[in-house]
């Protein structure tokens, strides 16, 4: 008896993460709210609350599955890219452009989920964090043969970033959107003059 | 009597400003709740509508504010820096940094407010980023005097895009976040790194 009511959970568990990743797809982060989602599962208030700390556990369930989604996409366009580790690097950032236009809500609760101030990243979030920048810092390496490995940290962090504001800014047309086309120029642009003196 | 109810619409107005300008740098954009601002202000909720569209407007003259005192800074740090372009560049982007560390709720409520999907940015807001632009352009404009004028927009967009990456993702303890020494080094690096092959 034990071992189907472990098993029940479990699967409560696994429903309410496609349920909730379905709203923030959808919705976005800031609309889910526990009471939709124990509506979708048909289940009580309370059984969430069973199988889950707080809604807070839900997302980062979610965004788990998501980083898997976008380290999938990266590694799909590496193994298209050029050997040449520049066009890599461009190939990879255009990927994380085009995952981030079609999967925006998701992309965003990546970076918006709430946590208390103070409160560290959990592991396997850093984890995840670490994979995507061992995409960017490997053909770095072979731009930049001489950086000792905390400067090659260093720059991999910034490269990541600076990539990161060029979607983010260029994808949000409430504050200075630039259309897609642009995005990707300016990706080229900044990962080609980045890399243009190592 | 028209003068004293118009005069009176203007002073609730400023006041409305100001009181959400306190609660946004204190508590974030998300915490921000018409009824506190009517509680705040001693005026029924239904009088805030009388002189703001809805909440978004209110924020909106807060965030005007908001960037003027940011323009305000990142002058007072380009008046004190070297003559020499890459390092003005170097400045302003940590001005820019510092400002937003300093006033966190505030700096992201720029780049947080909602608007319907779609709705372009105000002309007054298109105007306030262009201003931060030319802070930019200017020395671009001396270290890459070769680019036409639209390549120049383009560098200065992704640049700026670039460095508010880095200070958003160094500044978020949530996902990824780097002691603010290093969001400095970042900083340089890339403007160093970009600028040193025009």
């Amino acid at each position: 008896m034990a071992g189907k009511v472990a098993e029940r959970r479990a699967a409560l568990r696994d429903n309410l993460i496609i349920i909730a990743e379905k709203r923030i797809a959808s919705d976005g982060l800031s609309a889910l709210r526990a009471r939709d989602l124990a509506s979708d599962a048909g289940c009580a208030l309370g059984a969430i609350y069973n199988v889950f700390g707080d809604l807070t556990d839900i997302v980062l369930a979610v965004n788990a599955r998501t980083f898997h989604r976008l380290g999938a996409d990266v590694a799909a366009a590496l193994a298209d890219a050029p050997q040449d580790p520049i066009e890599q690097l461009v190939v990879m950032a255009q990927a994380y452009h085009q995952f981030a236009a079609a999967n925006l809500h998701s992309w965003r609760a990546l970076f918006d989920v709430e946590r208390a101030p103070g409160e560290a990243a959990p592991d396997w979030y850093l984890h995840e964090m670490g994979q995507l920048f061992a995409y960017i810092s490997d053909p770095l390496a072979v731009v930049f043969p001489n950086r000792d490995p905390q400067e090659l940290a260093l720059l991999t962090r910034a490269l990541f970033s600076s990539v990161h504001g060029i979607v983010l800014l260029g994808l949000d047309g409430a504050s200075a959107g630039v259309p897609s086309d642009d995005i990707d120029k300016m990706i080229a642009l900044i990962l080609r003059q980045f890399t243009s003196n190592p």
